[in-house]
């Protein structure tokens, strides 16, 4: 009887956080994989991920609408409500054995606290990690909701037994997004054309190198949305240089950030610029180790990048207290900081690789973990 | 400016952890109370504690209906969801300063997602305590979303800290329902005759002293929940004494225990066992503190029958972990140990009092914390 | 391919309404069952009819819980919401070729609207009747949204072809509850032993006659529900025959009707009178069959009891509008009329039998109409 | 004591077809308005028209997020359900005396269930017509809930008469929407400058006159309103006239519209078309008073054109079974069929004023009319 293990992934960026763990799983002859999309990863104006990962050869077994149109803190709210609503009924239907849940996105504790009120055992990926802001709210209030926790890092494990977690129950994996970043620099392929991806704005010469733009709104600074990511378009308006950006994820805010890029867009001619919803995963990472530089407020940026070696300008207070590589430089939302800390990373070029978050083998591990590990709901605090 | 102050009660015994709270708020110079009743504490088969709450005084601001009927894993599940959506639309309109939520039922989890994700402070009474049941997940991981913790004991407050929450963060207040139970010391009242508080079943004589029954059914173990109340209806059947018992809360598996219940009384004349929906806390305190013992799982037996001492039989699993006067014994759900250990109480007679739950002026404590707390919501883990 | 025909049954009531049906769908070579059930019929407060459904030997495909506690005028309105929620997740994971739907409780109106939402092909079983309390606007309301209407008399048909409804687009099959009431009466069965089916209160003998009580609270008059069943509760006191009360179904006021039966019964012997919450259909009818009088507001008294000739006393206004056999006499929520009406019927005796409301052959009627029926979902008013 | 009037408006397109009442019901001695925004009325991609109405002066009591991401037929079941929780919880906040439902949208359903629910008198704008598509099913759905009907023609009175409603209950009071078209004639006020109002596109020439287009997408043709939009686009592109273009609402398939009109704007150039979100109605009906014709399938090109007699080209079944004026070309969802209707009909120009909807003073008589309209709630079937 092979053990039934229910992943759900409820936006684009946790797919890469969880791909090469979803095929190991699927290949395991003692486990059997469920795959519940939720959220903006059924969403065409995030990317559609949905699309993305049918095309990877998985099957979607659920899909669960959640989102509430808004984009503000109230929606929020009652949009993971609504998550933990309708994912009652799927675990019912699908009787997985154990639940996983990646990293701190606000609408993952749906899924956290749906299974362990369910006593589905519940797995966390991507726990231990510190970065300040309302995700440590929710990535520790899962932690304390879970029975299993595979993470990046040892300091993320070190920091899961001093908040009381038995350290039976953790393991350190490292990041299934470093699986794919190695297997993008070891199988030697060449960065795809970024254009034939679609998006739109203009499309320009690559070949010179380019920099790569991700930056999300920041949930607690709701109002300022706007204000930030405007810092960051004249900045790369002012440094001429050919860009890819990809766009923000749902979360409260980001009609804030969608909005300012579409009222720059209408008046400012940005003819090195080129808009992107979404990339698979290696092409994003071909084109990222190709590239000069990335900025924004992306964990792409402080996880991926320090394998791969990208430098990386790291803007505002999103990933603040995430262990850090030594490709990153750190600015405030300031056009000027920011254009300069780009020049800096530019003139720097590609850093030395740094397993700080995993040395490539995640997915495996991680489908190892889950065949292996006790199925005991009743956790103890041991401090 | 007042602070405006929005306290959740979804209980009946939520209110007796608060009650005194409510007072000192209200007559606060510098607080404006809020009151929020949801759940089963607007039900009546859990006792209206609400037309108690009106009765005693205070005013609801708002009602939310949100528990699902069905009484299983998946209706909990559902019903949290479904408060979040709820309490989303009642503090958008009540705009509090701050939201208070009471120690560790299911369902509070909806009131601190939800306050966490609106950005407004969160207050959580009763953290740091340890019990050894879902109950444990869901009080931590209500911690973990939460700006304030008022606690019962230094012992709370040291496993807080010992968890990353920042040292100023945490005040031990003491828990209010051992005010009450000062009050009904001090006061030196009478207790009430127990039978004008209506319930159903024989009446008989009580100067002769008297059981109190308190069984919640414990959520992790859904299947056994009429099995083990049947263990105790046997057991109280067999020592013919004079018997109060009160009506379990709404929990995945009450349905189990009343039907056990209701059953039983079919076949079974009970002559000296009355059953009751709810009382005032104070009539029940005064009733509690001439009983002879409690018997069953209820905190009350730890926690405000340590300051009156009163003996204790706690049955079960469901108040493991959590600090113990010395007037409590423990054992299984077995009819004869239960049996037996009633006796032993009923022979031993009332213990000295104990402070570990408080001196009694926590009302007092929390309502000068609310006012004097910074509304921060930006926590650091300090480990 | 086989027609996929998904039923969805939400309350006891509607079982009886459709079994015959039930079985003929899942006999028939080109149609295939699909089996929902929800709200009430999933309670044990409401007997659990899922159970008598599996008994049956029916597969229950899905389960859906969507009754908020509270049973108030609000939370029959968030229910109905909360049931349309849950079947949009059925009717997308079954993708059923047609949707069949019940008569006319509040709760019905979810499945009406979520089958039409979804372009499903809507059946309507019972439309185009008359009784003038809300359930008139619920059942008119889901005429407007029903793409083929399975009507029980032709009285119905034509109200419906005066609405505007396509004459095309109904079909007079006779109500299957009339199925059942045939089967009764042709086997020769005995009547069942009634207390062997559980309940509560006093055994009697019933070899002389008994009378049957079957009262629901009416909606719209939510705060009379406890004043009115006392009149009944009155009468059948004083008659002091022997009786068979049966408990009412889910609906905003049944806790008065609850309530006002608890407190009788703890304050009046009642020692001629048995309660149940449950029985299958039947053992019902054959009980009612045997049944000097039925009592009360239910609608087996017009419907069934025609064709049985059972005397029916019908108390207030939930029955007004709808056609009657000579078998029905009137009265209102008086305990004197209640009373003598009573009186009267046992008098008179059984009536011949009238098939106002079927002949006996509807189920496989009823099968035959969704197997030809077009699925066109285009439906034009015809006035 | 003044009736409290509970309006609730769930789209762009209705706060048209209210605004003059709004006002009326405003200024009128007798009553007390309760405005509610739902659905896509808050939302900025639809235009934000809570904003509008704010900036008219009104105050809104409530805001209801409802509407789920997704836009296909799950969720807009869903968001119905959801709306009918939601606005159970402001009904019974506000306590209306009677709640206002304006046409015929899906979202529109959960106002009438939710007010018949609470047995609040429902009053419903708009009632009585017919235009063939599930709009049918929803308006007439809504007729069979509605207390009070206010219709916009004498023959949707009749219409209404023959469903059997019963005729005191529906008054004719002519559409609000008319009301303004005549305010915008009579007051002589020039046209706005429409690039005035944003949107995104070029900006040309307006004063040898210019097209206005607005087409929705068709619920049940859902997979198809990618292919309609783009016959549309393709007949503009080729007429090379100045264009304003206005934005589709939220419906299932919209996502289509709106992709389609996007990717056909990043391949052509589209220098004469302009298209916008939302405009003030006033502003919107003057230049459409001033345009050559209007294209698409709205409701204004049949109704508010009527009266000022502006050309139409209506394309496909949107507006099937509505009445018409003399000004409506009806053409199928084809390139060349709809270019040459929009040449003929610039070529006719203006045709004379038709009252069939209205002779401009609907808002005083609908005020008029809820002031004196009985409450009462038990409604009968007249055949």
């Amino acid at each position: 009887m092979k053990r039934k293990v229910c992943v759900v992934i409820t936006a684009r960026p946790s797919y890469a956080r969880i791909k090469t763990a979803l095929a190991a799983i699927r290949e395991h002859p003692e486990l059997e994989l469920q795959l519940v999309l939720a959220a903006s990863a059924l969403l065409e104006r995030y990317g559609s991920v949905v699309d993305v990962i049918e095309k990877d050869g998985f099957r979607v077994d659920r899909r669960v609408h959640m989102i509430l149109e808004g984009e503000n803190l109230v929606t929020s709210a009652k949009s993971t409500g609504l998550g933990l609503v309708e994912l009652a009924t799927v675990f019912d239907d699908l009787k997985p054995d154990m639940v996983v849940t990646i990293a701190d996105r606000f609408e993952t504790l749906a899924t956290a606290v749906c299974a362990s009120y369910m006593n589905i055992p519940l797995v966390h990926i991507q726990g231990g990690e510190v970065t300040g802001s309302i995700d440590d709210k929710v990535r520790h209030a899962i932690t304390k909701l879970s029975d299993l926790h595979l993470v990046a890092s040892p300091s993320a494990a070190e920091r899961l037994a001093r908040m009381g977690e038995e350290p039976e129950r953790t393991i350190v994996t490292g990041c299934p997004s470093v699986d794919i970043a190695r297997a993008c620099v070891e199988d030697g392929h060449e960065a795809p054309d970024a254009f034939a991806f679609g998006g739109v704005g203009a499309q320009f010469d690559l070949s010179n190198g380019f920099l790569v733009v991700m930056q999300h709104p920041v949930t607690t600074e709701y109002q300022a949305a706007y204000r930030q990511v405007r810092q960051t378009l004249e900045a790369i308006d002012r440094l001429d240089r050919p860009t890819l950006w990809f766009w923000p994820n749902v979360d409260a805010g980001s009609d804030g950030t969608s909005k300012c890029i579409r009222a720059y867009r209408e008046l400012h001619a940005l003819e090195h610029v080129h808009f992107f919803k979404n990339l698979p995963p290696e092409a994003f990472l071909r084109l990222l180790k190709k590239s000069l530089c990335i900025v924004g407020n992306s964990s792409v940026a402080i996880r991926e990048c320090a394998y791969l070696g990208v430098p990386a300008v790291n803007i505002g207070t999103r990933q603040n207290g995430r262990d850090r590589g030594p490709n990153v430089i750190d600015v405030e939302h300031e056009t000027k900081a920011i254009e300069s800390a780009i020049t800096t990373q530019c003139e720097h070029g590609p850093y030395t690789s740094s397993e700080i978050y995993g040395d490539g083998r995640a997915g495996r591990r991680i489908a190892d973990a889950l065949s292996a590990a006790s199925l005991s709901i009743d956790k103890r605090l041991t401090i």
